[in-house]
């Protein structure tokens, strides 16, 4: 089977992202390459990197440029998708990079978006409980978040088995990819080289909701969460420091057996042995993700850490793991396994 | 008023940022310069960039070396000041930059250094409330550990003025220098360049006991630590993310003013302005330290970030403000106030 | 097709990339795993990112543990590469990533590595004149170095058509892990991040005489080489800026000319367009080369750039693109076309 | 002495430099900040790390607002210096650091910056000969670009000494501060970080005359320059690999004695001993400078490395070296003469 594939908004990192794993996707025909400010640029200009779609020229973002294809990938910014969306046919498989369709509840959206809600799709990270039944044969996916991608799959185990209590708190290093291909002063090499320094400290960071969305379908409750995301000096790469109090009575034998549990037959998710910790750099690239979790005794808590590539297993690699499952691809198709390591 | 100083330990990275400081500081004189394994080389093959003083040959530490100064800073392995303090004179003044004299219970020590405890000395964190007078005259002090010094001046405020439950959740991020200059695989230039990893997780830190000595006094009451280090891609820095329930009826304004307090006369510290977060890169080489606080209500914690150079402040310059302290020279002498940036 | 492939060396950083890719590669099954000092160890311990690997344990580097494989990869140090060559079958695929078999001329050898020279294999640089035919069907095969496969895809064109002097200037910038991953004390990531440093300055590197000996049989006559490497801030890549003075008569037409003939139909080495210039980070993690030439009328200069990943194209990529040629597969097998950028 | 200082361009990675350099300068009150498009702003939200300055309000570039200095620096983008300095009245020591005032021939000027040549000023580049006397009391002083201060420091010894081919042929790397504050995308932390990329290749850099008119200067005849620029994944700091073909007769000694005779007197310019090479870390931050030689016997070539602070050495620094000598100070005075390594 191969399909014919659009990318709205291939000029930024997660369009690159996406458009250098859908070249090695065996199922996958790169059609349309949209783009807004930049439409009319070949896309060597702007992805150098992508050197088979160098004489590309960027098209705009329009239902015409994007008519007649299979699947339509949006990695446009925030707010912009659902008017895209519904320009589009039901038989085509629309997947959102962006966060537009990932929150249920409409107030948080309003509080940290401040438009109005446009829906709910089914959740692109198919590790989470139930997630991979309501992928298959869909027709409309809403990838996670970077941030919710870690933060989820590090805590998620623990919360289905009642081992913690649902105050989490979590603070996450991501690489600079993170915040876009937008210039602004701080995210310049010469500012982030060298230095760590957090960003929307005290709740404000828009992946919030997502995580506690995702945190309290786990545990059947409400989960508050409590998160600082650090910009770190890396192009890529997230790694989640999450922790909770235990539950009482929660072990270390019980968080283990939990997380094998939950990762036995997971392709992408490694529960690492005992004793060994995630690096970003053995996931750099590919669509793996490294959890360890621990029990520390004197502060009763549960710590759980996480290292995924922000761009790949956390923004395009999960889109095209998404569309895997839709179409009824093997879902490990076209994504790389492992990480460029060292 | 010169003083002649030795530095027993003078291959490593803290005696070498030491002796960067001391070649700049007014008042010292720079005498023996010791080593263990390097002994007998010129300091040139080790600390290349100590140009001022590469012809100068590392004699073994022993007594008969150290002899003679007015000051001797200990830049050795964890255990092995005490044998060397005990054969210097009371008159002499002896700050150890190890962790020998930083703990005031035995148990402390003996469960993470496993090893008899040697005794205390006053701590060379001249901000803690009381810490600062009983350093003027002293002739023996403990310079603090590299994080305790970050997550002290980080939340000690919300804990003297009672604002934060004695549950304290730490992530800290540090440069490599911090893991010393052995080299080890793992702190090759190939293998953090670009990646992020925690160690020492679930409690297990050395500095840990110290941190909930220091905002226990705070508090008045013990305080518990979930503390994470992580390794980050660059040499200098730590930037440490404090956080803490906030006690029943905490408003921002008064962490605000808790803050403003304790730093309004300290000459490095820095209460940003709201809305500016530290950045390592800021303090980088400096004795400067950036401190900021804010109330998440959403999650009902008080999170507060530091930035220190993990060398400077963090350990080398701590230890020159604390002999500036105790020789009552001027606090600041000799000590670069401001980060080389960017 | 499927080959039996074994790794003598797999716990280093070349042997580490060379299983990355084979275990992307369709054609190739991989049997034993070798090592010297880290034999009996899982390669969970040293390749973490190698996850579906992580189970397999290092045997010794005997005759016996690489019997029986159809590919043997040798990514041993130098020198060591002959001893175990001879013990293997002459129906097998050995495929040497050291020096040992690289250098035509005894003299260079003895002179450069100090011992007596093991002989010459079939050099897999298959873009060089005439190196692909004598890679088909060979049993033999000595994989390049780094910089030399970087220099000669910069250079040769020029010297194939007499448009450049044979006096070539090259100053090459390397990432650490070029260096290798016995833990040395320069190589520290304290010490590379934020440093730029020279190193085997005035002729001394051992790559020199390979440059030479390539460049040479490009131009039909003796090419002088001044070689300067560079260590880098970064783990991965090469940036080689090559310069000579041009022939009489040279113009930027004829050298544009002679690079689109030499790479009109190379799957891997991409001639920029135009007035762009290489970046290592495009070509990170794959077998890509980025090339771009210009002349500099007041110099009167070739100026030719090139930028490899010194362990993708480097190393273990050229490894596995000469193992496809000898084999009869499609060249580009198993091979990332595209860099993982940004 | 005190002098009144004002900066015109205070927002910039220059004047930031400058201004952290003058708070350590004992003989300097900063009087005027000014800016342009970021007049009205806090220092504190352009300079994050000067914070004894952060309330500092910049003022607009007008002649009021830097009327009543004793010396005045022009941190301005290049062609806007003249009308400035123009009314300034001639008993005001102007410093420019832009590329205005250093080059001789109007022709290069107009050439390389396609507007009229406004004229030459003593250049601030005290240890090439003859340059200290003309900066002592001088009114008007060109602070000299970066690169030529890495490249002449590194060569001038080989011409004066007639030891090398007036051919010069120089690849130098810059950390990403060279290309300044302005937020381009190629610029972008995520694009600079493990990644080496030239520009300007093919003589186009406007640094190029400069590094002509110093180095054809000291050999007494014109000497060509070829030079190509590469951006390293590093905030700071310049590593120029310089080398040209040795005259007929040179020796290693001859280079030897000719750097040591050059460089035995100079405060900042250190000759390493054979067998070392510079390293950019070493000079973070100060004003030092690290100098190698070699004679490459094979290729016949003279092979000199410099590394220099392109922020320090390379410009505030060199700015503040020329000042005191102008002034009569003594010529170290508030320089670091050591760098922030590791």
């Amino acid at each position: 089977m191969t399909v014919r594939v659009a990318v709205a908004g291939a000029s930024g990192y997660a369009g690159g992202e996406l458009l250098r794993l859908l070249l090695a996707h065996p199922g996958a025909r790169i059609g349309a390459l949209t783009g807004n400010s930049n439409a009319g640029q070949p896309l060597g200009a702007l992805q150098p990197h992508l050197l088979p779609l160098a004489d590309r020229v960027l098209e705009p973002t329009t239902a015409e440029a994007l008519a007649g294809h299979d699947v339509v990938f949006l990695a446009l910014p925030h707010g912009r998708s659902a008017a895209v969306a519904e320009q589009l046919g039901d038989e085509v498989l629309v997947i959102d990079m962006g966060a537009d369709f990932r929150l249920r509840d409409p107030a948080d959206w309003e509080k940290f978006y401040g438009s109005p809600h446009a829906g709910t799709w089914p959740y692109g990270l198919p590790e989470l409980p139930g997630a991979r039944a309501a992928l298959e044969g869909s027709k409309r996916i809403a990838v996670p978040g970077c941030y919710p991608t870690a933060v989820s799959l590090a805590l998620f185990p623990a919360y289905v088995h009642g081992l913690a209590e649902p105050e989490a708190v979590i603070v996450a290093a991501s690489g600079t990819s993170g915040a876009g291909k937008v210039p602004k002063p701080h995210l310049l090499g010469s500012e982030v080289m060298g230095s760590m320094s957090p960003y929307g400290v005290g709740g404000g960071h828009r992946h919030t909701p997502e995580m506690a969305q995702n945190l309290g379908a786990a545990a059947g409750q409400p989960v508050t969460v409590s998160f600082t995301p650090t910009l770190a000096p890396m192009s890529r790469g997230i790694l989640a420091t999450c922790s909770a109090r235990a539950k009482p009575g929660t072990t270390a034998r019980d968080l283990r057996a939990a997380y094998e549990k939950a990762y036995a037959d997971e392709p992408f998710v490694h529960l690492l042995p005992e004793g060994r910790w995630p690096a970003t750099a053995s996931v750099q690239g590919s669509n793996a993700v490294q959890v360890q979790v621990a029990y520390d005794e004197t502060a009763d808590r549960v710590i759980a850490v996480s290292a995924v590539d922000n761009l790949t297993k956390g923004t395009a690699g999960g889109a095209v793991q998404s569309m895997n499952i839709a179409l009824g691809l093997p879902e490990e198709t076209g994504l790389p396994p492992i990480g460029v390591a060292p």
